[in-house]
């Protein structure tokens, strides 16, 4: 998963820093590492590293990264690849029509079969990015048109993909034909925006226009915007941006992600009724749903563990030599709210199964005479290959348990998963989504396990 | 303000981590320094600075503090104070009985007096610590007793203050006589604790014991832990601990602080009924008395604001060069929770005023149709001389304007503020208090403006 | 300019720790860039950033680079070149024969055809190294051997190069067929070097076996070493490496460069002989060729310009507001044995003659009656497109000026440049070097000015 | 041993610039820690670290010292000591009148006893450091005047000190009655400048004016200089100055220190003759005495090993996975001039006996055929309390061998130590030093062994 932001400006020489405060506010999307690529009157500077938007980007670099056109990514990096300094985006390169820098969230079914040809016909790869091989495949169509190469790179492509692509004049995004992963246009006064996400749009100051569209190429220059086709699918956005990947205060294909969650609280308990003292919500991730289910419910909300708010990538993990058991750190329950009551903890899904198992033994700790488990979103069966970083299948406990088996392992009272059709629902209805992860029916063909 | 933990051990070597934890604990009460001074075999180590737990503190460092009994100090530099490394905590002295290291949350009212004389005999001071005035008295006045020494310097002394001050072999706490600053008492495993607050006790795995009393000396050393008392005087616990300052999950004096704040929300709706949509709270100072105040008026909760969550010391303050009044980088309101509803917004406290206006701002920007301000503490309008880091009295809003000036000047639709019995009782009732930022009525005689 | 350094082992995982110090050794090669890249079992993993072999690897860095094959690189960032990390090297790439690893010293004569042809073939370039270029036509040209691979993608390069490219199971190095810049072969123990210089062979505790051939690729892998020839044309050894590029305790072509340029000074007092009180040297540059001046001229060698060691990359430049012109950090002369000497200076050349010009200057104001310059090689005339950054040819105070005038323009009583066969003598007689600096003869096509 | 360095000037408000600079002049007197202090109109500021001048301060920090006055120290931690943060000089404390700031270069024999009774007084210490004291004393006694103060404060002092002594509008030097450490007087423009040594004048632009002398007190203010006397004992200069602790472009007491050294080189021969092929200097504390043992000898001075300069604090040492005895990264013999010659080796001293005997190790494993090694300081057979960091007498080997066997033990063909007398001759004849390193006798009772 990553965040990715660009910005066009006819004249400002300065959007170096929307790009830069676009960034933090895209930053839930990946924390692995930051970069921000510009146009500085035809020459591509950059500079991109791992960590944080606040650890790559010091007051002197966003004052060096001078230009009108620049692109930025925070990017997640996934579970069976190193973190490595040369898998951070945006992607620079030159090829026989100049230069070129690309951003890009989402995964590839067919990277491999891609690149495979790519390397038969001589070329290197330098990374292990999707991006690389994109980059690849329209310096080898571009003949006349910038656009054309696209189109045909594009159409070669299986997958999830936003894109952001800069040249030395115009900025390009691209949008997978299911749009599996969501993609905003917008401005901030004259100067336009592409962004993965609403709120990133917001926070600058700007305005969101519209949505990209599934299968769009949208194409902004000095003449200003425009659009072309790749070719149009099934809408099949993925469902997990409104569980749990996006910011609440985004709205992605017309929907409000806060409002989603919300409403998936409240059907959690129309479907599945009971008693209690409170509901609390797991932090941070089940606080919104949680709120939905105590409006419906009338059972009080309340706040129930603490969550530090310094812990940071310096922070030292505790060791045996302090008895770890008893060591809580990040999380502390509000022991007074929670001893002798019967609870509901609502969290937003449950992946592997061990957090929730601990959370539940933490309020079983301070006190809880119940704890019921309810839960935002269906099991979790299957493991996602276009963009959002899920475990191995057998690594996923509902892949594995059945739910009653999965309430004893986390010791939970009661355990209650929304139906897939109430996550529908609670998401705006039924217009288009990936829901594979629960039901492992995947807009694209998945061609190898990873 | 500052937070300060203590841990002596009888044969635990690396009591520092405890330490290090409690003061990620602790962190809220200070994030301008950090340090731990530790007793190696009757040698004091100590590691502090500027900046955070996580910014003084790596993995070399903490494995490097060696030791079976240590202090450890989040500090807060106050506004007239330049921030600087030599007014790191704990400090480390040298005399003729030893070594000791001291750490101190409150301020002296008579500090300028004692450290006057204290230069009228020769003596030096390197900071600007009150801790090193109580140091240089107990190095004056110990005779045989250190603890007959420290009895006598804290007689001279007027104000606020919780001490934790480590020998090589022993380790003391001393309150003031008022209790005006909090301090726990607690164990963990067979070692002993001192702590500002319980939530570090807590967080560390111990179990809190009680609070050390107001004009109490609590020693300990190989034999256990022995208490002695300066004085006693009426209670007067700072009434803005449960307010603002404390952690929610902390118990002070018998009271949790959730509970004090969401009684607080409870009494607000009480004392000033309003109908409304929904209920927020500034985040995320006002999110538990929101809570509360949702709860008894029966209008829903709702979240208004996102907090980001990765601005840190690194973070570029948006300057003119792009639109500064519309970036929302570090709060952004969810726009469709907020568009045209008449909302309440519950903040703990207005001080100069400028914070909450821009949130009205900011909610009315987002389409609130009326936001009704509710503050879950009386009007702020003497600035505190005992430890919280108030502004002069002339920048106090309360202090020059009457609420209802209050009211257009943030550009609220209605405002109240909860009434001073009104939060008494919220804090449990009137077994003693300094309400002095509120009535100017201070359990200590003010000596001079600062 | 680099320095290139290399290691093959059957079985010792540690090789990073020679390629680091063999760095330290050559770092007086490049200071702009480090890096170093490993064959961990088929993995390569690799470390490299802009700074010295200091900044760039730590104790975590250097134990975590684990295998037996590795490669290292110091760099010079061309004056005409922006400093950037993605310039650093090695260069890692992945192709469809697997990964391969490459570093180099030197410059392509035809780096603008090569690449622009690989680009109208559909190549994407993320670097501006030559070493890009020469991995894209070994991928270009890999079917079944590797070795071919190499050999076709040199015989349509241009231009002078040291290689030594890395595998998962072999180390190859190739010099050009001039012999351009220096490669020599050296054995620690049972493992195999490759180096820019034997100095770094030595100072690893290794013995130097022999130079690498002009034209010759050296291959290892587990069945030990072997050769192949690409072609060989007439040597041409670069010969400022023995007047200032390396280090004067390597052997370069069966030459010791301390030799060559003690013999220098010799030469240069035998041509042009002249009575003085002392013979100093401008550190550091032109020690030797003043000790050899001293022993034949009998005029007593003196120090006459301390040079400050602690002078870094942090150091502060003095600007206008501290007497800039009288500043003097970095060299200080000797007042007292400068004072009323007439004193010889010897450097080893004179490039734009900025510095020689402060130097004089400064020996002046210490004192000294008079100032007799003596160049140990003849004047700069040409700028070098074979790898050593001298100026553009309009910056090169010989090309317009007469020596007359040059000595005029840096305020000496004399000054004397050595004769191209005085050089020549100097390091060991007319065996084949590249002397195009001086007299514009280079052994390969200059395409275009830079 | 410390570099101590202060500025006075009326009206220019950048003379940290000047510190900064000074230090780095005298960064050879300490590497453990550096520090400037600044009187900026009343205020002290300050900065202070662990660390090379370079590592200390950068740009941003330089820029923020601003003011008229200012003290900087480079300090070296002695062997007994841990190095501390704490003990970073300048001090900067706050007494009865006002603020002073203070460094040193020296040691203090009744160190222990004045602190001992300061302590019993009730003085709290923070440091380790003689300032410390000295300071305490300096606010025990003032009462009217300063001078007066600082007088009666260093009569009780016994030992060896040079101090720079800053108040708000005042710059003060002393140096001790015996005149041990050095310190001398300058100007830069109408700027008064204190430094431990004249190259620190020499090297930002000024002038020297005179040596500070024994026992003076040197008082700078808005009135220009004046002087006051503590009292003049024997004149005492340590001699190690012009040994080995000064700069060679440095006068101390009227004698250059490269003629010094030179001159010790030169005797050396005189004492006693050899026949030999090259003469060359252990780098590069022997390298000014080889060159006047060559000069007066005949026989050739030639570069015997290579220094590496790029080694610095982030050098990883060799450990023994890599074939340590091997490794010659710092210092790498010049193989090709020592192979099969009888060579000299000239060193400055002996003190432990490690580092001659592994050089003369290396010159054979390079082929020498003989070392005779000369030693332009007689054998060090006591340990100094004065200010020189020399180890234990028990770690002395001239302590505990004779010649001969040192001789032996460090595997020489030949070895002699210049004479006390030609010591004393080469420095200039005999006007006053302490020779305590080599006779011990010093002009100090030494108090106890440390």
């Amino acid at each position: 998963m990553s965040g990715i932001i660009g910005v066009f400006s006819k004249d400002n020489q300065k959007v170096s820093k929307y790009i830069y405060y676009g960034l933090y506010a895209l930053q839930h999307r990946g924390q692995a590492s930051a970069g921000i690529s510009i146009n500085n009157n035809g020459f591509i500077d950059y500079e991109k590293n791992l960590g944080l938007v606040g650890d790559v980007f010091t007051s002197e670099v966003i004052n060096r990264l001078i230009g009108n056109i620049a692109i930025g990514q925070v990017r997640y990096a996934s579970h069976s690849e190193k973190r490595s300094k040369i898998n951070s985006e945006p992607l620079v390169v030159g090829y026989k029509n100049g230069a070129l820098s690309i951003c890009m969230d989402g995964a590839l079914a067919n990277y491999e079969e891609l690149r495979g040809k790519l390397e038969e016909n001589g070329h290197l790869f330098q990374t292990d990015l999707a991006g690389e091989v994109i980059a690849s495949l329209i310096a080898k169509y571009h003949k006349d048109s910038l656009i054309d190469a696209i189109k045909k790179a594009l159409t070669e492509v299986n997958g999830s993909y936003s894109l952001i692509i800069m040249t030395k004049d115009s900025l390009i995004a691209a949008r997978d034909p299911h749009g599996i992963r969501p993609l905003s246009i917008g401005k901030v006064g004259d100067d336009f925006i592409f962004s993965s996400e609403t709120c990133a749009i917001e926070c600058i100051g700007g305005e969101f226009t519209r949505d990209c569209n599934p299968g769009e190429i949208a194409i902004i220059d000095s003449d200003g915007i425009r659009s072309e086709m790749i070719q149009s699918k099934k809408r099949a956005l993925c469902i997990f941006e409104l569980v749990y990947l996006a910011r609440p205060d985004s709205y992605i294909d017309k929907r409000y992600v806060y409002t989603s969650r919300f409403n998936a609280g409240e059907i959690l308990y129309t479907e599945c009724p009971i008693k209690a003292d409170i509901v609390i919500g797991a932090p941070d991730s089940g606080t919104v749903a949680a709120i939905g289910y105590a409006k419906k419910s009338q059972i009080p909300y309340t706040e129930g563990i603490i969550k530090n708010r310094y812990i940071g990538r310096t922070f030292i993990e505790p060791t045996q030599d302090i008895r770890e058991e008893g060591v809580r750190i990040k999380l502390n329950p509000l022991t007074s709210n929670i001893k002798g009551k019967d609870l509901i903890l609502v969290d937003d899904s449950i992946v592997r199964g061990t957090t929730i198992k601990r959370t539940v033994e933490m309020l079983r700790n301070a006190g809880a005479k119940s704890v019921h488990v309810r839960i935002a979103s269906p099991p979790v069966k299957h493991s996602c290959f276009l963009g959002v970083d899920t475990p191995n299948e057998e690594n996923l406990i509902a892949n594995y348990m059945t739910v009653e088996e999965i309430r004893k392992a986390i010791n939970a009272d009661s355990l209650y998963f929304i139906s897939l059709e109430g996550l529908v629902e609670a998401s705006g209805g039924n217009n288009g989504f990936c829901k594979g992860c629960f039901n492992g029916e995947y807009p694209v063909k998945r061609l190898k396990e990873e």
